[in-house]
């Protein structure tokens, strides 16, 4: 653990939100929430989060500053991403350089469209990179489990996080994980067990983005896949013919990647912790 | 001009699908009126354009051995890509090694998805390259003013191609051509002016797609941007409040580089011919 609970103040999370705002009633609700389920946290919302700009929770830059301000804060323990969306991509080249000491000695957790905060920390070395569920799961039908589970993973008080490969791990929304790819903001993630998921997308996109995946220098070096949720494929005009799993699969097997299974992470209340960069024997 | 066309046989265009399949009705459709609007050129529809294997007109082999048996055959001057759909860029590693001196005195034809095979070509400098219609045209209202465009420029009966900058040019769909950024199939687009066009697309993904692009490192040092059409943008759930111009404007401005005004490409009928990489004064 990044921090020594024994001997500090309350364990503070901080919530600020890279990519679109949260509604006040949902702040409300995780607030009391957290506050019954685990009243030894400190949650602090950013007032951020409730920004508005057009798709995003605020202007790029008021969405780098309110994550510069919560970064550099000594007195925070953890960063909790408020929701995806879209937008966290365009914080990048605005929030790195101005990481300070304070930054190192920090959680992050989020997923989705967020990834690209966690895929930036973690290349540059930042801080723990968690890939988790999010406040904004609240929304979700049973999303208090999703809540509870993180609450109490920054608290320490449940098992960590997913402790299932000795490689070291990276989890990622495909496409997000796409979108990053040719820029300075992915790292290699030759020697990893990389867990996916997504949303939303068509057969065929999926399919496109494993194609870009491919054509890295890191993913014929990769460990292993494992494969999480993929939701609420649309149906195409031309069927695909083939599920997220098989087009996994042929991607996997043209490049000599092991499939290792299933994994915990995707859109829904189950999305379990999975630390960036950690092995098995490494977790506490 | 790649084939001097006085002291050839008839100019000889062959077609083949590397994403989606053609009905035999549109092949029909596109020999008649070839037969009848450019009765000096030999139109080819390879066999494969026929073929089906899910989404794919055939399989990825299949898809790739035709492109391999036209690009090598020295009686073809001009390569004529079928229709876009999703497909091509899983036959770039199955071809390129595959290319013969034949190849090279070519002229590759296509938009949409087919970019990945027109990049991967530029980028091996191989044939000449161009940006625009393709045989699946004719399903669109008008559809026969594209063909005709595209048959009379490789016949050379027309004004061959857009004109209107000095630098070197490049034209992608912007969806196609973020999935290629990472990839050893795109070439430093460093001094050109980037041509850019979508369809279907959320304005949030246009402008992740923008994020990707201006992640690399030849972003920053295009010689400009120049915009065609963007249709069928879908509303989102949340309105991202920018259209498409205003996005890449954005992302233009944030990187210094020119907007230069809009380009004549799109998924439409007047989807004009841009070559790669030749510059106005090398026009003939």
């Amino acid at each position: 653990m990044v921090t020594d609970r024994q001997n500090s103040d309350r364990f503070t999370i901080a919530i600020m939100a890279p990519a679109r705002a949260l509604e006040p009633a949902f702040v409300e609700q995780v607030r009391t929430y957290a506050a019954r389920h685990a009243p030894e946290l400190e949650l602090r919302f950013h007032p951020q989060c409730l920004l508005r700009h057009g798709h995003f929770a605020g202007e790029d830059a008021a969405r780098a500053t309110a994550f510069l301000d919560l970064a550099n804060d000594p007195g925070v323990n953890a960063i909790w991403f408020a929701r995806g969306g879209y937008g966290s991509g365009r914080l990048l080249d605005l929030v790195l350089p101005g990481l300070g000491a304070p930054a190192r000695d920090k959680i992050y957790l989020g997923y989705s469209d967020t990834g690209c905060l966690l895929s930036a920390l973690y290349k540059a070395g930042i801080g723990e990179v968690w890939h988790g569920p999010m406040p904004a799961d609240i929304l979700r039908t049973g999303g208090e489990a999703a809540i509870a589970r993180a609450l109490d993973t920054l608290a320490g008080t449940s098992a960590p996080v997913w402790t299932g490969d000795a490689a070291p791990a990276a989890a990622f929304n495909l496409t997000v994980l796409a979108s990053l790819c040719g820029s300075p903001y992915l790292p290699d993630l030759s020697g990893h067990v990389l867990h996916l998921e997504d949303v939303g997308e068509y057969a065929y996109r999926i399919d496109r983005a494993f194609f870009t995946l491919a054509s890295t220098d890191w993913f014929p070096h990769l460990a292993g896949l494992r494969l999480g949720l993929f939701s609420d494929i649309p149906e195409n005009d031309v069927d695909f013919a083939m599920s997220a799993r098989e087009i996994a699969a042929h991607w996997a097997a043209r490049h000599d990647i092991p499939v290792l299974g299933d994994s915990p992470i995707g859109h829904h209340v189950d999305n379990q912790i999975v630390r960036f960069g950690r092995t098995q024997g490494e977790n506490t």
